[in-house]
């Protein structure tokens, strides 16, 4: 397979590209991340969410340490070839690092950002070595 | 009002805040775009989607041309502190300036980027002087 695909994308300097991540199913957008070349490559091959992590500077296979992996479902990119949106099935039902499913779990209410959402997870359980 | 919740969101170097908007009742994801602090203080203050559009370093209010306002209904702010995400109400049901509902209209399929969304409004239509 060529990989023409990945060549439309517009990729950012640092030659990365913004990825929402949302439920196939519910809808529900449970994160944003990046992704790289080689890590969308990479989800596309294996199936499963692969990211870039700008903090660690390395490939970030979801899921890794936690088993929340994100399995595929579709691949959307944006008119201006410079978003991607990944349908996926979340693993565990949990995305975030706070162990609740979405990590947009916070609504601006009165001036003030509220958490609205359980944790679902004790990170502690999730991230244990 | 004070404004200590602009201070909590994590600003890029310049000064800005990506932003995933989400049509609240479907649950499609129609569009991504950039906020800087001006801008979306304007999106709570008015009750529509402000953004800032980086290529003409300007404000951009959504629709003021098309007449595809985003009317907010719930703002939301990732774990990270760095993500929003907008659930809005698409006016005229168009968020993309191709004339789609989304901007996410393209799949890959088979290695390629395949249009999966008919055109709803005639771009024409909607940027006419």
């Amino acid at each position: 397979m060529t990989e023409s695909w990945l060549d439309e994308i517009k990729w950012t300097e640092e030659g990365l590209v913004p990825v929402i991540a949302q439920v196939a199913d519910s809808g529900r957008v449970v994160m944003f991340a990046w992704m790289n070349r080689e890590s969308l490559k990479l989800t596309v091959e294996n199936g499963y969410a692969v990211y870039w992590s700008r903090s660690r500077q390395r490939l970030w296979r979801k899921g890794e340490e936690s088993g929340n992996q994100q399995k595929v479902i579709d691949i959307q990119l944006d008119c201006d070839e410079d978003v991607i949106l990944l349908k996926i099935e979340q693993q565990g039902g949990v995305a975030c690092h706070t162990g609740r499913e979405s990590c947009f779990y916070r609504s601006l209410i009165e001036g003030q950002w509220q958490t609205k959402e359980a944790v679902l997870k004790d990170p502690l359980d999730m991230y244990k070595k």
